[in-house]
């Protein structure tokens, strides 16, 4: 059985509890939205208009709980190991299991997620402060406005990791490869410029220290598509609880374009 | 005959006296060093050792003016419209023809120029401050050492393209495709890191304005080779004029790598 596999069967029959991060290693993990068939087209056109923050991996058929092609053996209502809830905007529920909602008229969109690029680039010996520190990666709401579709809008959520001006450079040529896992990043340097005021002060994550010499590197968040859900207040949706992700049976190398 | 040969053939015959900016748009135009044999094997492996600011497009036969790569009807000592002549690191001449100074043991170097990799920003809407300001690029000498190779030594130069952000990292994408040609930036962000003091007092070229929300991005420079020629003496040696390129038959386009 494939690593994934296990992963998800261990979600699904409730000995998995944990945060998915370093499980599985090579194999891609997605961000997961769970939308009724009346809102799904708005938020697909809303991830065709804004791919940096939301690329798509895989959408299911309306009330299918597997997507073949991230894996044979997928239960998308069991086999995270945590869910939320979400009644117009508000979370109102956290779980291990959501088949208990599914709807027929459900659709499963998976959406690339950082840790794929991440591999990528720990594999090239770029430090992640954030992974050296043991902490989560630093995330932070900007003034830039995603392209609106239909209820959905809200501004580009993003995600910082400090890097000298070398690694900087080599981390755009590594990740530009990764277009289906948020790919380039979308800004570096003067925070301030796309409405950061604090790197202290972190929207979602943990703060993590900018050296001298180094510089902020930003990348499109997929944290994105909650904060839009908050703001967009969708009657009902589930996603993933964040770092409960989907571990699929797709390879973080055969997603690299070039 | 292609538009590149009616270059060369201009400046051989004495009509072209101008820098060669502009013309045989897509083709490539490449710096010159010419050495007798006894130091063509150190500066080759100079070279070889220093890829962003030295890649090697061609090397000739020693005696040789021709280097077939390059072009079919070329000759290597007639076909830049200026020349500079250098004795044990001394600027000693300057002169639109150097047949009268050819030898057999003369090795001549064709290194990629920026040219090349600028038409391809240029194409992308990126716009080059330099160009735009009609004046030549600003070029630094840094405190980042080159690998030195026999008597060659010396600090790397870089020419400086101020960006946003966002040109930046398309920049990094674009210029990764042409490694022949300089390749990406060596450097973004503060100056101060890679010994530039003042971004206002290039040591070659023109100052350009770094506006508000843009960052510097440098860039490993051709201009290099000449630095190191002149901190490292040679007893003899030719160079193109700054300018005053080698026009090739080689297409910019077909450096790309992907």
């Amino acid at each position: 059985m494939l690593e994934s596999e296990q992963v998800r069967h261990d979600a699904r029959s409730g000995k998995l509890t944990e945060p998915t991060a370093g499980l599985a290693y090579g194999f891609v993990q997605a961000n997961l939205v769970i939308l009724p068939a009346a809102d799904a087209m708005d938020f697909m056109v809303f991830c065709q208009r804004n791919p940096r923050p939301c690329p798509l991996l895989g959408v299911s058929t309306p009330g299918d709980t597997g997507i073949a092609r991230l894996g044979q053996d997928l239960n998308i209502a069991t086999d995270l190991p945590r869910y939320r809830v979400w009644t117009n905007g508000e979370l109102t529920d956290e779980c291990t299991d959501v088949s208990h909602l599914w709807r027929n008229d459900l659709v499963s969109f998976a959406l690339g997620c950082s840790f794929s690029f991440e591999q990528a680039l720990l594999e090239q010996d770029l430090e992640l402060r954030h992974i050296t520190r043991g902490c989560n990666v630093p995330m932070y709401r900007t003034n830039v406005p995603t392209q609106p579709a239909g209820k959905f809008h809200g501004p580009l959520v993003v995600s910082m990791r400090p890097l000298t001006a070398a690694d900087a450079i080599r981390a755009i040529q590594i990740t530009s490869r990764f277009p289906d896992v948020h790919g380039a990043p979308v800004h570096l340097g003067d925070p301030a410029l796309i409405g950061i005021e604090d790197l202290s002060k972190p929207d979602y994550g943990d703060p993590v220290d900018v050296k001298e010499g180094e510089m902020p590197v930003f990348w499109a968040c997929g944290v994105t598509p909650q904060s839009v859900l908050m703001a967009s207040k969708p009657a009902f949706c589930i996603t993933h609880s964040p770092g409960y992700m989907l571990v699929t049976d797709l390879k973080n190398a055969e997603l690299a374009v070039l």
